[in-house]
């Protein structure tokens, strides 16, 4: 029987984390606030965001939504996240994505500051973790850190692969992974022989955003696997990348889905938020 | 018998593209230029900076060198960053590194602008390679690649592995042979078993900085094996982090030391010159 990576838990043990370092900055008079930019209508982007504001008010965090019409010009979404920089009473923010179509979201995540980039996922802030400066962290990467470390994983000197090489996971994970002193192998949909090299994971994450891609033949007797997918199930409920219930027997420990990595991703942009404020009434640079 | 993958031919070929792209630009009045920033009088930078003035003339390209005491005032040199990145007559420049005892060169390189940063190494041109944005890229990770390249080695799906992680090389490289769909592992002083990684290596780039440190029981039979380091030898010459002569036998193809990766890495540079002032004279973005 495989341990399980608890999400759930562990993201309530850091929601209350952040909710002290809140109440700290609250006594200081600098409580800390998220920015949303949503633009057009997609009901799951709603979705999302409300689940955000909702974690925001659980931990003490102001939030407001910039709910914009999916036909708003690129120039005042441009100007928005001007604003949004300047204003020294806004923690972070993001750009809710994906964007309507006829909308460029790169150039928009881009001028983002990174000391505000709650999200991680500009060009600087992708750049700073690459080299090593401090930055904010994106939010599936980083909360799969935490899942591990916060389990107890030891990730220094082990074999980890990660199977998928996207910017908002595979690629940000590889490098925070390589910073925990793993040996770290990317696998993507171009690998040969992708058995051959995800068997040799002790540690092995899946972020290929294929419903059930990954199974029994895929992992070596007691590897530690972490499931980043999240697919909806035909007759409701959720179902990871990976096939629970062949992989769980052999390894030693594995997140579910729901209740693995999902959760951790919520927590660590209130994490985030925090870290931004704190490191702005400090002085500190993230960026 | 190995093939020799002959970086002094290689980078030859490179040096007349550019001379060639460099001819074209002069035809429409547009000169490209190279500026340095060479602080202190480390014997050794100093080389380097001859080396790379002398490159610059045989392929056509201007360039100056700035050169400042070793006691300049931090702010100084960051106001010749600003000019620099403002001067439209600059096509691209780079601070020769080290710098000495007292400068800071995190802020100095990670201003300077991603359309002039010809040595590809400041925060945002590592994270716009990082999101696969276009981007100037370091030198001595791109030679690899070119070398490898221009070798007929095939990348795509094969298992690539890099002994190192340095920001100058292991890092940027890891991201350039991922973009050539390799399958990547990355290596270091942390890993439990080095040999066992390494053998697996269809190629295999070593960049440990660490003298004939690689030998025949890290190299599987018929791997492609490429020797970025650089160190001299008692009694005069120059050799690498392979122990060659062991290696050679083992290898399908590999790259000597001299002769190997480091007159690609100069020649990466001009080829970096060109490709801002092409993009200056285009209006197209590198950032």
């Amino acid at each position: 029987m495989a341990e399980i990576l608890d999400g759930k838990a562990t993201a309530a043990g850091i929601r209350a984390e952040v909710a002290e370092g809140v109440a700290e900055l609250v006594e200081r008079g600098l409580r800390p606030r998220l920015d949303v930019v949503l633009v057009g209508d997609d009901p799951a982007s709603a979705t999302y965001v409300r689940m955000k504001e909702r974690d925001c008010a659980e931990v003490g965090i102001d939030s407001r939504v910039h709910r914009l019409d999916a036909e708003t010009p690129q120039g005042e979404i441009s100007a928005l996240v001007e604003e949004s920089n300047a204003d020294p009473g806004i923690s972070g923010f993001f750009i809710q994505l994906p964007l309507p179509k006829g909308l460029d979201a790169t150039p928009l995540v881009s001028a983002i500051d990174p000391s505000k980039d709650v999200d991680g996922l500009s060009p600087l802030s992708a750049g700073r973790l690459a080299v090593g400066l401090p930055s904010l962290l994106p939010c599936t990467p980083h909360g799969v850190i935490q899942l591990l470390r916060r389990s107890g994983v030891e990730m220094e000197g082990r074999e980890a692969v990660v199977v998928g090489r996207s910017n908002l996971v595979g690629k940000p994970l590889a490098q925070l992974l390589l910073r925990e002193n793993a040996t770290v192998t990317v696998c993507h949909s171009r690998t040969r022989d992708l058995a051959a090299a995800t068997r040799r994971a002790e540690i092995l994450v899946v972020a290929a955003g294929r419903r059930e891609f990954v199974g029994a033949e895929h992992v070596g007797e007691g590897a530690v696997v972490v499931d980043v997918g999240i697919h909806g199930r035909e007759g409701g409920g959720l179902v990871g990348d990976v096939r629970f219930e062949e992989v769980e027997p052999i390894s030693s420990m594995i997140s579910p889905v729901p209740g693995g990595v999902g959760p951790m991703t919520r927590a660590m942009l209130l994490y985030n938020t925090l870290q931004a404020a704190q490191a702005q009434a400090d002085g500190s640079s993230l960026g």
